[in-house]
């Protein structure tokens, strides 16, 4: 399997699964010479037989490395863990000091910041990038978002730029900061993706139970709010799916699929993430909580049968529900990606990450998962603004967003009342109402905690901790 | 300071802060000779102050072990994390094999795993102990989740049934499980804790703004709520505080305090370990969230002053209100309780603890920061069916739980027309409301992911795992 002969590569990739194969093709494509390896000989077959004159595969990683020209630029696609660790390893054998590891799957950020750390003490650049657009978008243009060694993210920056996306002629890539934060944008990235896929479902619980509507008139609503303000990708791709029939068949497809959602783990880190910083994101907790309670089939369908009696609402005039629905989506869309930003925005005061949030609205745009309109109206807000401490605050999302407080009011009221669970609704609406509250009930948490554990509290307007004996008689 | 000529003592304290003096004196209470050790000789002198014949304390490590008979039994009561590691390669030193060391603080259960193993090689018997019932309890009776060696825990177990807290003649203290068990259920204890204060809280908050009572009024809720099926140690503190005001003052305490809510991280621990068994505990998740978005308190009076329009509910009949609000509390209670317990349940299966959750049910009933009524009827539930798969499923609670649906629709959905934030209410709805639906919209979610990621799906009815092009146009 030894190639000869072949003119020295520009980029090498690890790991040649769809993702790693298609994002190859895609450098080719832009007329890049590239090199790929796995240790799966099938895969290192597949992309030969591509027969793309670009790309060259092989399946002995010294070769492959070989065959790279100085600095050497190696990317990773492998699954996120020790695999990484070891293909590292594996590398640290043959690459040279000063050559450049990229490591481009969900790696938690923790584990980038190690590798980071442990390669720049030996002399290796790393970047740690993630990417978002599937299989799709790393054929056609993903969002790449890489942090950690500046200099060597401006040694790539000319393949990444032309391979990414672009939105308005602008690529969907940038350097995101240092360290881990290429890896921590992404998986906030994906924390807002668990919230709006199931923001989404419960969209549709709500039209299906709720409205009684059938799935062309589902179809027709996600046809039309994909021409609106909520233009998204996962609104798009929920269209196509509401209109997605095998041969022959004259139901959707997916209806035929078992409710129980897997996951990979990004949203959960998020989640623990968030918590660990201080940051309420509840809206993601919620989704990933979700997800979590959809593989207890058996529970529910026990409950099922002692809980039926839920007092479905009367139908409605369509049209105006529809409308509130819709104001209630945007609501909720908006309070997801605010609690997304809301946390990279601390991330990067306790990581000292060097962000730039509207850079990161602006990659986002295009070529990822949660590209959307509203990402416009985000990258403008921050751009306005680079100190703005939450998105509910901006003077034009603060114009929309007040318009939309009765459909999320009506559609959270109607869903309890009728038995329909839209939880990340409810958590948007809870979300926003609190954040708007100058006073939380919060002093009486504090009071309990120092009644039963002495733990103190402050007081208003008075520096220091304090302590109360609650059950002293003559106090 | 070295003690000569003192009698052995049966049981030695490591850490003589108030919970540790507490107990001590509380062992020594029931005819026990014991001894303290403090690294600070204030604590030291303090605890020898108080002239207890059966207490003596040193500010020598080796001279407090020494004192101690065999085989030795030694409690630390010192903050989590590396402190302990200190102490316990402090005690090592001094110790002899087949001596007993307890931790009785708030340890993470994944480092109680890490030293359990560890000193169970080295050939000591190590119980990783959660204790709750805060100061008053440390002294008159806590609740004690003691895991791990269970030959070392029949050792200690005469001192440790005698200083509980007794409820029908029967101690709160019982071997919970397994290597870390007694800290995972402490854990889980005090993740309950968290999304009822907070749960309070929210009832104080729909009280004041919704319904517009003042504090006497409210203070007559809870009073007479400690009367009833709610009574428990939490809403008893709540009527207190809502009767305490400092002398020569005529508005109530509690009201000086900052509503910002602290937190030593338990509550989180449980959130961030349920997501990792994935098991949906979304009570205790938007609990800590909260606590979180107490901090944020520049943001929210920002924001207080740009969405100021909540339509405040008409004021209804209140009586009716709250008797409505009962039952909301009621239903959202067992909710939280019912997280808890199911996070315990899945917890037995994936750590193998051996857990009886009936037994835990038990020795929460006294002592500890959630003993309630209700939880009598949760260890009748678990008694009568060790292997009940939900709280839900349980025919005394389900009759009482479907008493109370009306009250939490009606509340949640007052609020939530109101502009009045009770999240934790909302949640305990849309859990129940997920909980008790047969089919969950995720099979959406599932055709998400495999579209744009090729995540695969899997079928109804039909084995393994499956992959569909969803944009091909000649499926």
């Amino acid at each position: 399997m030894k190639h000869e002969n072949i003119n020295q590569s520009s980029f090498g990739m690890i790991g040649l699964g769809t993702m790693g194969s298609n994002l190859l093709q895609n450098i080719a494509d832009h007329g890049y010479s590239c090199s790929g390896y796995d240790n799966d000989p099938k895969k290192v077959d597949t992309v030969n037989k591509l027969g793309n004159d670009n790309i060259h595969a092989f399946s002995d990683i010294k070769d492959f490395v070989q065959n790279l020209k100085s600095p050497k630029i190696v990317m990773m696609l492998v699954p996120a863990g020790k695999i990484v660790d070891s293909v590292i390893a594996e590398l640290l054998q043959v690459m040279d000091k000063g050559d450049i590891i990229i490591d481009g799957g969900n790696s938690h950020f923790t584990d980038t910041e190690k590798r980071f750390e442990d390669l720049e003490k030996k002399g290796y650049h790393f970047v740690g990038m993630g990417v978002s657009g599937g299989e799709e978008g790393a054929r056609k243009g993903p969002s790449m978002m890489p942090g950690g060694d500046k200099k060597a993210y401006e040694t790539i920056k000319p393949i990444l730029e032309k391979i990414a996306a672009h939105v308005n002629g602008a690529p969907t890539v940038a350097y995101m900061g240092e360290r881990s934060a290429g890896h921590f944008v992404k998986m906030v990235h994906n924390g807002i993706e668990y919230a709006l896929m199931q923001l989404i479902s419960e969209t549709y619980e709500f039209m299906k139970s709720g409205l009684q509507m059938d799935d062309k008139e589902i179809h027709d609503v996600f046809k039309k709010w994909n021409e609106g303000r909520l233009k998204s990708y996962l609104i798009e791709i929920t269209r196509d799916i509401f209109a997605y029939k095998k041969k022959g068949e004259d139901h959707l497809f997916f209806n035929d699929i078992k409710d129980e959602a897997k996951a990979k783990g990004t949203g959960k880190w998020t989640s623990q993430a968030a918590m660990d910083l201080a940051v309420p994101v509840p809206m993601i907790d919620i989704a990933v909580s979700m997800r979590d309670l959809s593989k207890y089939k058996e529970l529910r369908t026990e409950a099922s049968k002692l809980y039926p009696d839920a007092t479905k609402s009367d139908l409605k005039d369509k049209t105006e529900s529809i409308e509130k629905l819709e104001q209630a989506f945007y609501f909720s869309m908006v309070s997801a990606y605010a609690q997304g930003m809301h946390l990279l925005d601390q991330a990067n005061v306790e990581f000292k990450y060097n962000l730039n949030l509207d850079v990161i609205a602006k990659i986002w745009r295009g070529g990822c998962i949660i590209r959307s309109e509203f990402l416009e109206d985000i990258y403008a807000a921050y751009k306005n603004n680079p100190k703005l401490a939450h998105l509910f605050l901006d003077d034009s999302i603060h114009k929309s967003l007040v318009k939309s407080i009765p459909g999320i009011r009506n559609v959270v009221s109607e869903a309890v009342l009728s038995g329909i669970a839209v939880p990340t609704y409810s958590v948007a609406l809870s979300y926003f109402d609190n954040v708007r509250s100058e006073e939380m009930p919060a002093n009486l948490i504090q009071a309990q905690r120092d009644f039963f554990g002495s733990h103190t509290y402050e007081l208003k307007g008075k520096e220091g901790v304090f302590h109360t004996d609650w059950e002293d008689p003559n106090h």
